[in-house]
């Protein structure tokens, strides 16, 4: 068992505030995070699969494969957006780097099956000072 | 003479658009940064001040009081804002990192002087891939 | 299950070197690490915390919380410090990268259970060449 | 049980091509890796062992033992070699990172446990976008 | 005037050795870089120019004619390949970091004025430890 | 004209505290950098030269006469040392970055002559936060 990870990068805008919280609450909970008018991040993403070395291309997946998948389900519908407004699997939900590592794992957990290998881990960077990591359960 | 960088942080949110274009000339020109809902980056913000060494301290300024400055005149009103919407400096000007380091540099240069160095460069990193240097003329 | 880690810094001095040993073995032992009159370094400290999100903040803990958990009882005592010498919780203990982060495990371990998350790993680099890993057994 | 890791570096050329596919296939499997001519990287590789803390020195294991084994049984010979015409224990191999780390495991994990401790993983980094980690099985 | 920096990376193969000096002088002059199977490196390239802002955009230079210009006048030439093989413009040229710099700035210079900035400066980072740079005089 | 970097690294301990002032007075101006049992850092040293290049070896300088000459002459009286007791050229001096800096210009500037080129700049970077840089004037 090898593991192999895709690191990739989006540049999005989001806030966390409480829907149902009045700013006073949002303000004390979330901080400066939940600026009404936005803020943003250059997010990194890292999505760690796991699988067998195939014996004639040395690999346990072409990066060829695996990338433009990463691009198609998650970094385009995230790059440059804003995740609260704009993100069809973020929609109704808080747009906390937590909530947003596990849908991220819904979106890639069965596309990456059926390439062959399976999902391990999808970390995601935040700020040079905080990260979380999720791994499926 | 000796240069002195310090090195500070923001999370903002911003838009590239022209207000007197339509959202097809916007979009052909900033391509996925007019993203009318925003989007966001980890800014960060070198500035570099020069002067002679104070014989008494080894210093040329004292960080003590060059980073709470930088802090109080740029960070604070840059950090978890939109930096369209939010940032008094920055109303009516087009939201560019170049424009961004343009007017940092007013907003510093002169309480550097008042402390006793000269501001020498604002230098802006937007994403790991670009940034921008401003040296006053 | 989500795992969050936050980076924090701490700029110390220390050395390596047995009190029973004499100059010569500590020397042949710890090499330059056992200069007499210290060396130091900018250690940085990954602090990881597991738990369940929390379906109304999106979070697992507040780093609000976090952080300021792991400045006052960790990184107020080691900042600007001598490791051998001021840090009450290394007295009488060897001042390497492996003690470090057991003996910080145990200053975190507790207060961290007690704003509703579990510590699952300590991690200090001490160069950009190695660092230690902890999880608590 | 600590886990210390060292990274080392290599500068290194290689193709991607398998011996009995012509050009057309290699290039499609590998795409730009599969150039004839040769391409090559900076190779981070970060070798994890674990072990229990000696208590006389404070360490799992001594880097100056460490380092010196991981430099002669593996960096000496992939740097400024390359490794599908120059590197012994890679002859008949695919050139691919995957099969590197498996590769370096075989000849880490020995030596490793003759100087008192277990080697955990062979981590190698190939790009900033991409490494790949192996655990012995 | 303000100064932007684009940041691009290519992986290469490269040795330097003098084609009218035997091996024991090349080796004695350029070390393990004069290996004849070649070794690589990933080469990080900045190519930094300047201008005035625009005053409707907000840009020095769009990033969208820079970055492709970079691609299509360097990056595609160099990356996945031999630099001493495969580089038309390297062609009869030492392969060092020094000369590689002075060539690129030669493809770069006529093409970024014809874009309507000045190309300030081109730097290449070959590894973590050394890098050059060169400003066309 | 080509500007070259060699970047080298050292971990020491210092302090920063004026002779003649008493601890009150020192901590009011150096902050916890005057904690009397010192603290430290992984500095990092970046020091360019520049010349022309040598149409035999494509070089500016050859890195294998540079490095160690860095090594000699500053490396290895500041690595694993404490820069207030055991540094000779900073002996009497005030342990700044900005002093530091000045003093190893010292110490290079003419051995950097004696192998054909011209000492530029002397970088060191103290923390991830703030750097120094020094021109010889």
């Amino acid at each position: 068992m090898i593991y192999i990870t895709r690191r990739e990068r989006f540049c999005a805008a989001h806030k966390l505030s409480h829907p149902e919280w009045d700013a006073t609450k949002n303000l004390e909970v979330f901080g400066p995070c939940s600026n009404e008018n936005w803020h943003g991040h250059n997010f990194v993403l890292y999505v760690t699969v796991k699988g067998q070395v195939n014996p004639e291309t040395g690999f346990v997946v072409n990066l060829k494969d695996l990338s433009p998948l990463i691009k198609e389900k998650v970094i385009n519908k995230l790059d440059h957006k804003n995740i609260n407004l704009d993100v069809e699997f973020m929609k109704g939900k808080m747009a906390s780097t937590e909530v947003l590592a596990i849908e991220i794992w819904k979106q890639l957990s069965a596309p990456i099956k059926a390439i062959g290998v399976e999902l391990h881990c999808i970390k995601i960077q935040e700020t040079e000072n905080n990260f979380v990591e999720y791994f499926g359960e």
